[in-house]
């Protein structure tokens, strides 16, 4: 009956401690610092970025009274032992802000101080007195004395000005006042003040840096056994013959589903069928055979070298493998027979295998992370992640996490991130909002969205609202997904080849992270497995595919163009940068991303519906853009290279899907007038 | 340099710690417990209560995977070694709730418990399994382990149940599925439950629990020293002559400004001039003179004795007398030659007086409270609440608490409320937003509003919303004054007298808790110092004022009927049931109070422009007010006995402020119908 504690939250129990006379040999901590933002649950997380992003902090400061404050940011990299400090500046209603920007790969703390500025109390007042008239010989004496401590307590270049200005301000004959309010003091005080009974944040809050990738890729799911020509099994080999095809589309990472051996016991045949036949080569999900289990590699796609020399060869064409981490055995994986104890068991002692009911899966053993056994467990699912960044592999895609204790993953990728803080892990979770969100918490790099299933309008920009506006954006980077193996959905099935050019936009312009599940994508295979089910027909989970890469209906020169048009736009790159726009009509969205000195601006425009032109009164924030509404300014579709000529904030778009169902507008600013010939010069 | 940490604050420094693998005594922790309410930053500080309330605690408590929970909310009054349990029930998206009554004045601590329960999964899991008519076999003898192990923990009533049934379960002549879902085992399990690994809380919250009149109250401010009949100084026998018309209006807070002697040196004269005469009484907040300091009685007052006798007799009136706490003396106060060092000096050595510049207030020496003797300071300011305590006071009206050290505050009410849990203190801070905020966090029992200034019907919603709402309402209990002696409105400069009982009824219907500085108030006083101003002419602050209750315009009566009504109706005695209600008047604002169980539901419509009738259609929402829309209903006007039939949501309504500027309708839900005649039953 008693509760067990979660190890890794602090028992905060006693947060509330009587308040006390403070001993005279302290000052009264008389400043609040509190509603720091970014703070991820009390800090118990940390918040993300990649290499470049800046750190915006803000804070609530204030104190009692009338006093003037004054605060900064202390930064630093984890490890060096000093700050470095950033003034902060005072918005409205007792915020404040400062900045600082991440520059390494690794994990930074950050943290607040604020304190009573009697310096610039004084001077505050003395202006006031001194505009109503009133005496201030003795406020003089009083700043005297504030301007005599500062240097005390100054560098020596500073130290005598101060010393100077202290004894003009007690000279009757000087232009004293004059020299209290000018600049030349408040510059010298601000740069030495009195910083006694400062009050430091109680906290010093984290944020992990990861590098740009984190943020902006596009992901290609590809199953190795299906690159050969013919029906025979594909290798490593034949992935590379693959390549150039991918480094056209313009993809960065080419992530593999297992490449591990696949178990025979309970192997599923075509269609997810229970029985199968000597020729079915299994789902390779399924891991684990007498060849070996998660560090082996499938006989049948090649050795190690294979997979070594194909990571290199992606590396050249600018791509990096990515693998799947599926913590899961089929029953013939040699940890079933070595670490029997690792599995869950049924009352007559055999192993469970995994079901969600009534769905079952024969094929495949969970494995039970909360056995007797966690250290020889836990530890042995870490050592698989190193032998794969051993050879050479930094990206994997985790298979459902969510099915694996939280504290589970937080461990493992603490573990691995310590040493490899360039490592990427990618969140397979299809599950509840709050169990995605923790496990963006605990420290996945970036997370599956529920992207496939936002079609309509109100619908995508609900959901995008949510995760580029809200706190979530702080640690949780979304990865837009239009299909998967799993996932056919019905929007993709009835839409034809228009509903995959709209979705593939979507999912590239929405989010700077998306990725494809191909060929079938970008070939616009949309049968499903029976009506009303998002399965795929003839699933390439279990069987070999010949895919026709030549196909007509193929979307491939779109996405060579979209994959072109992010490389080009940083503003594309980009999550939290998105702001939806009105068109008056609920079949088309419209959205813009800027980069933060609008030199970067584009507009997209897409056509939700896959079979209708549509058409609508896009309205532009013009200012927000950085437009002069006086001007006109032209609108250049990146898509089709068309150019418009735009004037004010409402113009007319109309979007026919069958053959081209979006704009992807840049902003060129500049629209030349009769001002640019060279006889106006 | 160094920084001071605020000793209230818990080192929380490293908040996060390395996750572990947990060691094999240990069950993985497994359950998340988070964004609880309520919890007032991180639980820092408590929420509030009054005696009789319910506290209704949400969290999301969710874990890995697909299994069922449970939860339970823990209890106690403080002291109390005991948790008592309350089942939390699952809302939508992980959320739960439970909810507790406090009873009783003092402190109560809560926390909660979620766990895996294994019973209910497995439960869940068969019933799906046989729905699809899949073996169930190993599932029944699985769960008849479970049942087993709860017998083993189970009380003798319901062991010997459990066991029974767990051998049925592994019976195959048993009806073994229809007893595996049936109602009895699923309570008997509920009772029973297996919370290993369950997951508690980290924190314990607590919340504060005042007595009833922290929240309902009307508070009447009263000069003493004007409540003789002629010009001569007012004593506390006249102020119990006072006490029958104060009864009948239906207040039950008498409020003193300070009843302290009022020193001579710099007194201020008449309309606050400088400069006084031999006759002028001086203003009370400059406390302190030759006859002593905060723990003595002005002599024209009274004595002692005739202070207690006043408690007494308001006592009788159903009035409870509250005092002035200021903090601040005089330049006679015993203080100042006691320990000149509670003060602050000028660098010529002498004390320095109250300013805000460019305003003066030669007349009042602030004390320092970051003296160096703060020990001494902060204990004798806590010797004058206890002093006051010991003559029967327990409500303090707090002068000015922003201008004294936030930890002041925090460390005094706890000393006073440890021993005095009944004593209400109302924080009269007039600041910036987040600094009356922080007050009412520290232990403010009751605050000022920002009332006074939100006319408009835009500014009274958005305030009101605000403060009934938002999590502020969970620690900050507005008090509305329409009006103080340092505040006369330019909305009641202007207003007449239909803008005084406009404010009046504002006040005592959207707020719980009210004040008006009297008699000023009820008789319209509303002569300014000059244009522009907010002050006073000739005001009560420094002379003897000699008021004529019977004046004709007095709203005398409106403030009888609109009290009485608040005793009669707890809907009004409520803050959180405030809804505003569409009107489509600008002038006209409509909002409704109803109790939990809409036994008593009041609608009030008030028009803003004291000058002009309004008109309005008013909507309600029939079905939150309990209201069949079929049905008749009758709207009671119970401030002029009216009675009104009406249909639908949609009714007009229309107000002379010259007559009654509002309805405060209570509605009578039955209308009677020829249904209701004896012949029908």
């Amino acid at each position: 009956m008693n509760p067990t504690k979660s190890q890794t939250e602090k028992k905060e129990k006693s947060v509330k401690q009587p308040a006390v006379i403070p001993p005279t040999s302290e000052a009264t901590p008389r400043v609040v610092i509190e509603k720091v933002s970014p703070e991820v649950d009390r800090g118990r997380f940390p918040a993300k970025r990649a290499v470049g992003e800046r750190v915006v902090v803000e804070a609530d400061i204030f104190a009692d009274g009338h006093d003037s404050l004054s605060a900064v940011l202390l930064f630093r990299k984890e490890g060096t032992p000093s700050w470095t400090e950033i003034p902060m500046e005072p918005l409205v209603n007792d915020r404040w802000r400062g900045e600082f920007s991440v520059t390494e790969i690794g994990r930074y703390q950050y943290t607040l101080e604020g304190w009573i500025d009697r310096f610039q109390s004084w001077r505050r007042d003395l202006s006031k007195k001194v505009e109503t008239n009133q005496d201030v010989s003795t406020d003089l004496s009083t700043g005297a004395g504030l301007v005599e401590k500062a240097g005390e307590r100054a560098p020596d270049r500073d130290a005598k000005a101060l010393k100077t200005t202290a004894a003009e301000l007690r000279n009757p004959k000087a232009e004293r006042v004059r020299i209290a309010l000018g600049e030349e003091l408040f510059q010298l005080m601000k740069r030495n003040p009195d910083r006694t009974g400062a009050v430091r944040y109680e906290k010093e809050l984290t944020v992990v840096v990861d590098r740009e990738k984190a943020r902006f890729n596009a992901w290609y799911e590809l199953f190795p056994r299906s690159c050969a020509d013919g029906k025979r099994h594909g290798t490593f080999k034949d992935c590379e013959a693959r390549l150039p095809y991918l480094a056209e589309m313009g993809f960065n990472v080419l992530y593999f589903p297992p490449i591990h051996p696949i178990g025979t016991a309970h192997r599923k045949g075509k269609n997810n069928a229970t029985k199968c036949t000597p020729k079915d080569p299994g789902s390779p999900w399924a891991i684990g055979g007498k060849e070996g289990g998660h560090k082996a590699i499938h006989p049948e796609l090649g050795t190690l070298e294979d997979f070594r020399a194909l990571v290199a060869k992606a590396k050249d064409y600018g791509m990096e493998v990515a693998l799947d981490l599926a913590y899961q055995c089929s029953p013939d994986h040699p940890y079933v027979k070595e670490h029997p104890e690792w599995f869950w068991h049924r009352p007559d002692g055999t192993i469970r295998h995994a079901e969600n009911p009534p769905k079952k899966y024969e094929d495949i053993y969970p494995l039970n992370f909360e056995t007797s056994d966690r250290e020889g467990l836990w530890k042995e699912m870490k050592s698989i992640v190193l032998f794969w960044i051993e050879q050479g592999v930094r990206i994997f895609r985790v298979d459902n996490p969510h099915t694996k204790p939280f504290l589970f993953w937080e461990w493992l990728i603490a573990e691995i991130k310590r040493d490899h803080p360039d490592v990427i892990l990618l969140s397979e979770a299809f599950t509840r909002p709050k169990v995605m969100v923790r496990l963006a918490k605990i420290g996945f790099t970036q997370s599956y969205t529920y992207f496939a299933w936002r079609n309509a309008k109100w619908e995508l920009t609900d959901y995008f609202t949510e995760l580029t506006q809200s706190e979530v954006r702080e640690f949780f980077r979304p990865s837009l997904w239009p299909n998967t193996p799993d996932i056919l959905t019905e929007y993709l099935q009835w839409g034809g080849r228009p509903a995959f050019a709209i979705r593939f936009i979507l999912a590239a312009t929405l989010g700077a992270s998306y990725g494809i599940y191909g060929p079938a994508f970008e070939l616009c295979e949309n049968r499903p497995l029976e009506p009303g089910k998002e399965e795929y027909l003839d699933s390439e989970k279990y069987e070999i595919k010949k895919w026709d890469l030549s196909r007509a209906e193929s979307i491939k020169e779109t996405i060579v163009r979209v994959n072109r048009i992010r490389k080009q736009n940083p503003a594309l790159q980009l999550d939290w940068n998105l702001r939806f726009h009105p068109i008056g009509n609920d079949q088309l969205i419209a959205y813009s991303k800027c980069t933060r000195d609008l030199s970067n601006c584009i507009v997209v425009v897409v056509n939700l519906d896959p079979h209708h032109t549509q058409s609508g009164w896009l309205e532009l924030p013009l200012d927000q853009l950085g437009l002069d509404p006086s001007q006109s300014y032209q609108m250049h579709d990146l898509l089709t290279d068309a150019k418009y000529l735009w004037n004010g904030p409402r113009n007319y778009v109309e979007l026919n899907p069958h053959l081209m169902p979006a704009h992807l507008f840049r902003i060129r600013h500049k629209v030349k007038t009769e001002y640019d010939f060279d006889y106006f010069l």
